[in-house]
């Protein structure tokens, strides 16, 4: 068995029994594995265990108290081959039916996007890829799911490679107990690679592989002025005006170009493999404002972002009022890059506002602190998480690259970070590696909002790809 | 007659009949004086042009339609005199009975500051300086109407220098027929000076000479950034940032005290003679905060203002998301000292906009403008007037702090200008010369609010300082 064979064995499974798949899909896709219904996921756990088993795979639930279980497991490839762990979850957004075309726990076979209701095909019936299958939760992230059991049904139960899984049910609600059951997990995850198998391919359509995440950090900047209102005409000149003061701290933290420029929260060089990488990414397409000057998208996700999300100050329109308002606040979000530690860089921050002449208070300032002082700020930061990226140039990537390209005929976009925010630095944290992002779901999934849908072909693909994976014994180029 | 004689048959007056003055405060006081009710505007209006008549002025009501009239005449001083002119107001701030301690149109004494209520005495009782009358415009501004009747009562109608008197009944409705009126009657109101008495003496409790005011224009600058929201993660570190822009643009047009550094927006320099009176003018204390550095209160007052009112953009607290904001937006109130025209102001702010590199539109720009330009903000205004004020060096400016001196004993503070802003341009179109802004009621006299009140010492020193000037038929100093 090679990635090649494999793949051919995934194809032959799905063009014989294309039918009975979608049938085993509607199955799981019929089951109602939202946070609210508790049941509903725990026997959503138990359909995945029981495929699992039933295709040689040593599958689990395991559960935490007040969380849902997660599904746990391995099957045993060649011995001294490698050892892959795909990690999805099972739960999905909450629906709410009146917003979807077809209720959201009735999966509904549609030949398109939008198109017309179909019956599902009955045995032997040929399978169009460009249909779509609705239901919450089809693309995020049961269809991965049900891919891998699938693949493993294509594979006879016996891979190359050594597969570990880890279902939970917890994603939607941001993975509250993830950390834990990873670290408990720990000694049954040793794995030469984590994949998080969640999210769409990218916009073009063509394959994507992400080698990171960012983390996140709230912020809030208050900057404080009079302890109350002035009369701009008589103390304007005289008094220190927070939306001014404030206005000038934000422009000392971005350049002209946007970029963070906090001393000490800039973030470590992105590697020279990183940065290739993020050279053969193409921008996104029709933003609807010109793109910036210089890196391009995928470099500039190397870095970290500082984002004013929100300004408020006295008022504007109708209710502003000739007044020096007592202050002014910014709500912001910090992307970290890899490297980055949430409490290194609010201090970073603190230490900038500070050489910018803020006195530092803790909350509304007293009248005492106003008079000692003309600029006077405050800096909360909520509890955020680090971001985890691999490196550009580790063989991994390339290996996972080649199983794509046979899976799917072409190369991925590989891009080195993506954007947006996950905490897998779980991952890192108990199995002491970063996990790499393999998506399946067509780009236009509706993920999150009502009439969920994934693309036949997204979900061909997908077994091909874990196919592809699990015939992978060894590494495949140098 | 001159200065001292005027101002001892003031004294000699309100020593003989200070009960009676009261008593006539008292009557006009309880005249209903709010723009809600026409019909008491009149008849306050009536019962000036009454009493003026019988000090031996010749008063008249003149009435524009849809106008409270204005009360407008002269009394004739000796032949080659000088020509002063008064302006006050008659017309109060709408008062709400729930928030006063005792009714607004039932004048009240008190024994001092929310002191205990007393009787109004009779005739021949003695009057204590530190009493107080509380009643709606007792301060603002029919004390100022009455301290002028009895000056005139004092001086037998017959004083040195000619007065012409112009009382109007819409001030605090922003004067918008005072610039008709003026016009209207420009003939009949060619005066040396023209002195407009209103607001308060110095918070010192020193009296207090204005030599003008600031001009006033609102402006709006909203900056605009992608069409909806966009992910922070994803586009933040792509997409241009309209709370950051709208930020770095604020931050260059003051410089780090605060000051207007908008090109072409800075205004004249000051002339010596106001920055002169300007360095002897006291810092306003106990303001909460450390003054700044650099030139004192007054010198400021001689530049013009960028006030940043209020700030909008996104959300923050707890209705904060991580998302690219659409737009963001700047109240802003300027403030413009003599010689500077609101439309100039403003066109200067555009093109300092357009030199930060952003393109202008008139309303929300179109996708095509978005898809065309990464700076994009509009500036709004709205219709503002111009400051006035009278050369620090005037020699007439010396003769009023001479007749202010007779009348107190204490030389006046004097402001080259006010910070706030009053219409008085229209004396500067309508006559030539802007007025001089000379107040006579005490400093806590709760203008605009309930348990409006004027201390009897600052009626007195109203009706002693009308007596000065209208005793003063020649210039006094050189």
């Amino acid at each position: 068995m090679n990635t090649d064979a494999a793949v051919a064995a995934a194809r032959a499974h799905r063009d014989a029994a294309g039918a009975a798949i979608l049938g085993r899909f509607a199955e799981l896709l019929a089951i109602r594995n939202v946070a609210a219904d508790p049941d509903g996921l725990q026997r959503t756990a138990e359909w995945i265990r029981d495929a699992l088993d039933e295709r040689g795979a040593r599958a689990a639930l395991t559960a935490l108290p007040d969380a849902p279980p997660v599904v746990v497991g391995r099957v045993d490839g060649r011995p001294g081959g490698r050892v892959i762990g795909i990690y999805a979850h099972y739960d999905g957004q909450p629906a709410d039916p009146a917003r979807w075309s077809s209720p959201p726990f009735t999966p509904t076979l549609r030949d398109g996007p939008g198109g017309a209701v179909l019956p599902f095909p009955g045995p032997g019936e040929p399978v169009d890829p460009e249909w779509r299958i609705y239901a919450r939760s089809a693309a995020d992230d049961r269809g991965s799911i049900l891919a891998l059991i699938e693949a493993l049904h294509a594979l006879g139960g016996s891979p190359a490679a050594t597969l570990l899984f880890l279902f939970e049910g917890e994603e939607e609600r941001g993975s509250p107990h993830l950390g834990e059951y990873l670290s408990l997990l720990s000694g049954r995850l040793a794995a030469d690679l984590w994949l998080v198998c969640d999210g769409p391919v990218h916009q073009s359509g063509r394959p994507q592989i992400s080698l990171g995440v960012r983390g996140v950090m709230d912020l809030e900047i208050e900057v404080y002025g009079p302890a109350g209102d002035l009369h701009s005409g008589h103390y304007g000149n005289w008094a220190p005006n927070p939306a001014d003061l404030l206005a000038r701290l934000l422009a000392t933290m971005r350049d002209d170009e946007g970029r963070l420029v906090v001393a000490g929260a800039e973030g470590p060089e992105p590697d020279r493999g990183a940065l290739r990488l993020a050279g053969a990414v193409p921008d996104p397409p029709g933003m609807g404002f010109p793109p910036p000057g210089g890196d391009s998208y995928a470099a500039r996700l190397l870095r970290p972002l500082l984002n004013v999300r929100g300004l408020r100050s006295g008022d504007v329109g109708a209710a502003s009022r000739n007044a020096v308002p007592t202050s002014a606040v910014a709500s912001i979000d910090v992307r970290l890059v890899a490297g980055q530690e949430p409490g290194e860089v609010v201090a970073a921050i603190e230490r900038h506002v500070a050489g910018e002449g803020f006195h530092l208070v803790e909350g509304t300032p007293s009248p005492e602190t106003r008079r000692a002082h003309r600029r006077i700020a405050r800096v909360s930061s909520e509890v955020g998480y680090p971001g985890v990226r691999i490196p550009g140039d580790d063989r991994r990537v390339r290996e996972i690259a080649a199983a794509v390209a046979a899976a799917s005929g072409e190369d991925p976009v590989i891009l080195p970070s993506f954007g947006g925010s996950v905490p897998l630095h779980h991952f890192a944290e108990a199995l002491g590696a970063p996990p790499l992002i393999l998506p399946i779901a067509n780009h236009d999934n509706g993920q999150h909002g009502p009439d969920e849908n994934l693309r036949v072909a997204n979900l061909w693909y997908g077994i091909d790809l874990y196919a592809a994976l699990l015939g992978q014994a060894e590494p495949r180029s140098g």
